[in-house]
């Protein structure tokens, strides 16, 4: 795919549609192993991640030292250096300042007829989060997951992070500790997703479980849906930048590379009506791209997935955003709520030159799990209320189910639901009879 | 299973966890025949929708007659009694008036840092209800669906119902017309849900499906989930009543009875402290069980699911409903606030003997499409939240930049990330010199 798109070329439609289906993700077919993994984990519990463990991730673990103890915890999160340390407090207190603002308050109001009805949240009991091993071991997930948990008030949270040869990474240790984790278990994979939604004899249950992982990750946390609860299964991440000629191209060809340097499927997208801005940025990335620690990475993913377009304006900019439907959106314009009004879908909105995504992804507050593949068309990002369930509560007085109930007698017995009509009907004739009488 | 249980004998739990993990579904492998059909609406559009209506309803249609025409709507609404309109009417404004409380609210607030965030809520652009046929076609559930999607504010709302032989119920087709419903198609089953997530000449395709339906629907919504959004999988319906010996031993029979009529795979429990009450609802079961309509269906449920527990006192009551998690909790005690104040599961709560669960289920105002099998531990009922999505929105001034924005260079370089470090480290590189020259 050609990196310079224009939307005024003939065949763009045809090239911005293969923008929005490109099969970014390799269908390794890993059901049957999950399945069995799984499987094994409900039939055998604490010896399947014994020797699951052992098979994958070449570590000899046994019951009692499947779960990490705090003092080893500690021992790890001592070794973090003071600026480490401090950056994570922050990135914790900065995402637990805006996630408690969005706690969902309850509600209880009574209606002319007399019917007082209103909800209430309250908090799963117990959440698993899972934390990837090796290159993808990032702190900052451990924050994103456990903070929001933690501020809805969940009882019981737990985090399961493989440890391959032995190694964790010190820094997801500390994270769990600065967000008040209270247990960790070294178990990786397809059987630590099977141990948190059946419960081995180590490994108590959980009622939700969210987290990023691989493949075999992915498929089991679809499987033991149902059972319990999950986030969502995020594929590669992405970035739309809207742009026009008063943008810094270093920092936005910056931006473009942070998304590429991810995942070789991962998507950067800019769109701007200034053909010379266009030809600017392209020409920073080219430049800075070869400088990167993880310039193959990055240069494969802006390669393959990669494209600068020259849209007629910012209107039209907006709209293929919205058919995007991006991840992250940064709107770096002289305007930048004037775009952002037209933007119907997209996980976070980053507005200005001055609020890189890569803000966003550690320290500004908002989650940083954010829907992906166009689902931002219909799902939000992580939040307070993925931890939280809603209960609906009605209490109708006699008078209020006399006003109200014919209605619902009348509906049952048009919908053939003989039982339903009698149980209010036997009500609402007592009642009459009440009056009557007195 | 005998229906009534003590918790203080020998051996209840093991009958306990029986209720709580009988399987009540049929495991019916409808899964190649959907992907055959899905594979099939994706490939050959109104062709294939037009193939499978023949095959599945015995009714042809062509593209043209796929949409059912507003006059015909019209005239199948004028056939419903004025008494059945002015129910469905009131239904349907107490149900808006309940939904549009749960609107949440945008955000927006500078921090000291200088940091301004916030998050803001969309709707879906359109959104597809699946509406079943036969017997299980209920408009309460039209409205239960519509009404928060275009109290959400959705743009287009398509509703599909199945015409087997060319039938519909009008009373649905009314439902629609009184909620809203933008249009209505004559499909079915698994090609209906295909024809809505992925879209034909004649059907557009939409962002969020939700509504009830058999074995095929529900894994034909399954499969589509990522492609759109879904609602849940909704198993058999499911009551709990908790009560003392105050309650009314015929309205409680009848509660009990209303949600075993739905289904045989239906579930009613009552946990009561009072073993005389106990008896006393058992024997009006089984008096009231033969005059109904659906008896057969009604005493296959009791018989096969259902259960009466005496326990030890309310609180007990109340924990075992906690684990239970049901869909439906009906509290008819002396002081039903004190009993729901222990609970932390339930879909509906419905308090003391003037509230029937089937107030509920048509007028009360709440929703009723709630989680069922437990899974109310980490769900909520369908909401107006089912049809909106938060995108967090961010901007940060070069002075937020520069105060957090080290912090974020120091996680991304130890998560050996260093587009991500660059990009930021450049916003304040050229703060930092504008503020020197300054």
């Amino acid at each position: 795919m050609p990196h310079l798109l224009d939307t005024a070329a003939a065949g763009f439609d045809q090239q911005f549609r293969s923008l929005l289906s490109a099969k970014r993700e390799d269908a390794e077919d890993v059901g049957a192993a999950v399945d069995n993994i799984i499987a094994d984990v409900r039939d055998r519990g604490d010896a399947a991640l014994i020797e699951l463990t052992a098979r994958y991730d070449g570590l000899d673990v046994t019951p009692q030292t499947l779960r990490i103890p705090p003092e080893e915890i500690a021992a790890a999160a001592a070794t973090v250096s003071a600026d480490d340390r401090a950056a994570l407090t922050l990135a914790a207190s900065r995402v637990r300042a805006y996630h408690a603002r969005q706690m969902p308050r309850d509600e209880s109001f009574t209606d002319p007829e007399g019917a007082t009805l209103g909800w209430r949240w309250t908090p799963v009991d117990a959440a698993g989060l899972y934390v990837p091993g090796g290159q993808a071991s990032y702190p900052s997930s451990v924050l994103m997951n456990a903070v929001p948990a933690r501020v809805a008030g969940v009882g019981r949270l737990v985090v399961c992070v493989p440890a391959p040869g032995g190694q964790l990474n010190p820094l997801v240790l500390a994270a769990c500790q600065i967000a008040g984790v209270d247990e960790v278990y070294r178990i990786g994979g397809a059987q630590a997703i099977a141990a948190l939604a059946y419960g081995t004899a180590t490994v108590p249950a959980v009622d939700k479980i969210t987290g990023p992982g691989n493949a075999y990750v992915a498929a089991a946390k679809a499987r033991v849906f149902g059972r319990v609860g999950i986030d969502m299964i995020a594929g590669p991440s992405e970035v739309v930048i809207i742009a026009d000629g008063t943008a810094n191209p270093e920092w936005l060809a910056l931006d473009l590379l942070a998304q590429a340097e991810h995942d070789a499927d991962a998507q950067s997208i800019l769109l701007t009506p200034d053909a010379e801005f266009a030809r600017s940025v392209a020409a920073e990335v080219d430049r800075l791209l070869p400088g990167l620690p993880r310039a193959a990475i990055a240069g494969a993913s802006w390669r393959d997935h990669g494209a600068i377009v020259v849209t007629r304006d910012l209107a039209e900019a907006a709209e293929l955003s919205n058919r995007l439907a991006p991840e992250h959106l940064e709107i770096c314009t002289d305007d930048p709520d004037a775009v952002a009004a037209r933007i119907r879908h997209a996980g976070a909105i980053f507005l200005g030159g001055w609020t890189p995504e890569a803000a966003g992804d550690y320290v500004s507050g908002p989650n940083h799990v954010l829907p992906t593949a166009r689902s931002a068309r219909f799902s939000s990002g992580l939040s307070v209320m993925d931890f939280l369930k809603r209960t609906t509560i009605s209490r109708l007085t006699p008078a209020a189910l006399a006003a109200i109930g014919p209605a619902a007698v009348r509906l049952a017995e048009a919908e053939g639901l003989g039982a339903h009509a009698r149980s209010v009907a036997a009500r609402i004739a007592q009642h009459a009879g009440q009056g009557a009488r007195s």
